[in-house]
């Protein structure tokens, strides 16, 4: 059944079981790994690798696209296999490692790991495992779900396993555009210029005298975790609407708006989703992991393409996507994380970026990852990416958390990611804050009258008030900047 | 005299006093003028409108390139003419009104000030006023010693002011390469490929009907403030060659480097020079200001080429560079901000950037910016564009200030310019902190083991051991985390 699957004639018996090709990772090994969100990563050799270690301890670095699904990421952490994890990762097994100081984390913007990579910034990959729907007569590597760092680490390794996933269509191939920046200081321009573009390979160009085990998997992708539309996220998507509604009417964008970037997860999937319910067509997308809502706006006929780096879905998206699959291909490309999050190409697009913020402050700084100022969540992911380069950089989230015990909007967030200078809007279920053009005070008046949760509205005009009369460009009283993370830490709630 | 620098045949008639011209702007306007870091800068025109706001007050809001020279902004701000300042300033006057509360400051990205402008994402420039060499035949507008934002504030504006400044050698015709991205979303790549492309013209193009009033000035730029090398500067220059020869030993780059950018001021232009002193030849600057040090190492044979936005001298550095500017002419390129520090450009070349930072903390995030974190000093500047996209992002400053009462090293910074995942290599004149593919814990030691101060050191080692008793991937004692800072305002001192 396989057979067809593995094209280059030399290439059936490199055939081999998972357990054999885990048997060539060496303790100390760098491993670049296929899978972004829970899309397209290598399954059985990892797997293979965390049984191994119960009874022969050993540690690597891993490097992925972006997070592992299948619980691999916990499966490797519970089985000590992790020394070192770059650039991002989702799985609360993982984070408690991280945490501990178990595992050292290298939480990276995702357009930046090749290019480190590349350069031997960074210690180069030993072995790539990236999962694939077929190899080539050449020997080239097609993926499957997911592109992210799988075509650089797999061009870098000393040597490549592949895993041939029978569960993932055929029909992916033909998806994928593979293009690699050239080597400086004689690159060229990236020659993206529209999510249309067309610029590389369907396929991973590889020595296939690199490629020494293949090995032919049956497990499925995890589905996505995202939680479907509520009214907060409604209440979100409509302050979206309405702003971006104002944006045509006053002639700064028209009905197809720019290229559209989602971060993943709930809240992003919600806005995005949104978009259904207004006057904007003819829509494009240029983003990292295209959701469930991608093909909900396809199906209403308002999106008209869609460039991304992976494909993470529910269970039920995920199987009519697929049966579906020929219908919304011409509509698609995966791209290498590089370039799907590629400053020269987001600059160049004007993309209007939607992200998620952990919590930000009164000045418009966003923490995207650092529970209490310490604890790693996720990491900080493409939001940088896109958040610096975009043409309007747009964060959201809801305005409290744990019941109200946790307020999103703070004097001071206890972790910068993005800026001031890297934030244009605001949004939570109350309102929208218009950042842009404004100077640190009036940026704070404009959040407290619109983003603020009631329940903590009067304690943060309070802050900001009395900060101002101390004076500075952005205002603060420093000895009192994390009183609400503190309380937090001591009570269990941001309430004094 | 001025004659044969107004070579449209209409133009002649244009020619008006400072005092006229200033009459063209009005209460409220949007306000464009020339100037990047003490060059280029329009003279006669706002000082005319800080003496007729005397009488006749008025509010504008004025961008600019950079910082002015001649007192300008001081001037402007106590006449108070200025209700908002955009994208940057170094004045110590302007700074107090800034942090008074009575300037809104918008403190951006020296990148993005023009595709906010050219999207109407801020409120668009009445009138641009433009030093000028000359003015072409066709009504080009000849830039002096800066590019900075003029282009765009000409092209864009509705009208604009043109100052002759006779005192600008008219050698400098030539120098300039005028190339303004596209329109998007159909933009096309940016075509610089190496410092020494030349891709526009040499002339800022613009409707001659736009041009309403010409000036004729004879005030000379102002010199640069630089100090001379001292220990401190000269120890982080050593680190700084030792870290980039170890380099080349090691394979990763060759002596002739990778393009050189250096923020502007006295640590960065020690620096610079202090490359003389190096095997390193064949350099290559792509950067924002070039400084003295800049035409030193043209003189040492070390530097080959040089791509800038302005030329900021010393007094006697400036008269003999333009007495000889014949000979380094073929060497040097000015560009317009938005192109010199284009996210594109820069990742395209794979810089190495150094930049001054004004404190760091444990985990190399930097503030470049806000003293005490509320305080204003001058502005992020282009720093954010270089750290963010180079390859290599390097920030230097000397471990201590005010005779030891502040440690340039401290456990939180007050203010995040520069964020962890932004931040290569940092050096103070104990030595290099090499944080790339460190995770947090570690980059913590390195900055321990070199970086701070000894009289600092056991300090912030001891806050360190006791956050990461506490635990998470970012070790803190929030509630301890700004004490330093605290004492410094309650004591004068950051020692308890």
């Amino acid at each position: 059944m396989y057979r067809q699957r593995i094209r280059h004639p030399k290439f059936q018996e490199r055939v081999v079981s998972a357990e054999e090709a885990a048997s060539l990772i060496k303790d100390g090994m760098v491993v670049g790994m296929s899978g972004f969100t829970r899309a397209g990563e290598a399954k059985a050799v990892p797997m293979a690798l965390a049984e191994r270690a119960k009874k022969d301890p050993l540690k690597i670095t891993l490097m992925t696209g972006a997070s592992l699904g299948n619980d691999l990421d916990r499966t490797l952490a519970e089985a000590h296999v992790l020394s070192r994890r770059i650039p991002f990762q989702a799985d609360p097994g993982l984070r408690k490692a991280i945490n501990s100081g178990e595992v050292m984390f290298i939480d990276q913007h995702l357009s930046e790991t090749v290019e480190q990579l590349r350069t031997d910034q960074i210690p180069g990959i030993d072995i790539a495992v990236v999962e694939a729907v077929a190899i080539t007569e050449q020997g080239g590597i097609i993926p499957t779900t997911s592109v992210g760092n799988s075509a650089s680490f797999a061009i870098l390794a000393k040597k490549v396993i592949v895993e041939i996933n029978l569960t993932q269509s055929e029909t992916l191939e033909g998806l994928h555009d593979i293009y690699i920046p050239s080597r400086r200081p004689t690159r060229q321009p990236v020659p993206v210029v529209s999510p249309e573009s067309r610029v590389g390979f369907p396929f991973i160009p590889v020595d296939p005298d690199k490629i020494v085990a293949i090995v032919v998997t049956r497990k499925a992708d995890s589905s996505s975790t995202v939680l479907p539309p509520d009214e907060d996220t409604r209440a979100i998507a409509g302050h979206l609407a309405d702003f971006l509604k104002y944006e045509v009417k006053s002639g700064r964008l028209t009905n197809e708006l720019q290229p559209l970037q989602a971060g993943i997860g709930t809240i992003a999937n919600a806005v995005m989703h949104g978009f259904i319910d207004t006057p904007f067509h003819g829509l494009k997308m240029y983003s990292e992991v295209l959701q469930d809502s991608t093909f909900d706006l396809f199906d209403a006929g308002k999106l008209d393409f869609a460039s991304g780096s992976s494909v993470t879905l529910s269970q039920s998206r995920y199987e009519q996507v697929i049966a579906d699959l020929a219908r919304y291909k011409h509509q698609l490309i995966l791209r290498p994380q590089e370039i799907s999050n590629h400053p020269e190409v987001i600059r160049r697009l004007g993309l209007i970026c939607i992200n998620t913020a952990l919590e930000f402050d009164l000045y418009g700084n966003v923490n995207s990852t650092h529970v209490g100022g310490t604890q790693m969540m996720n990491g900080i992911g493409g939001s940088g990416d896109f958040a610096r380069n975009g043409h309007m950089s747009i964060f959201v989230t809801k305005s409290i958390a744990k019941a109200g015990k946790i307020s999103s909007v703070v004097p001071m967030v206890s972790h910068v990611d993005h800026t001031e200078h890297d934030v244009d809007i605001l949004i939570t279920e109350t309102g929208l804050a218009d950042l842009r053009g404004l100077a640190p005070r009036e940026r704070a008046q404009t959040i407290l009258a619109n983003c603020v949760h009631p329940s903590y509205r009067d304690e943060l005009g309070d802050y900001f008030n009395r900060a101002v009369v101390r004076g500075g460009h952005t205002p603060h009283l420093i000895e009192e900047a994390f009183s609400w993370h503190n309380n937090l830490r001591l009570h269990g709630t941001m309430k004094p």
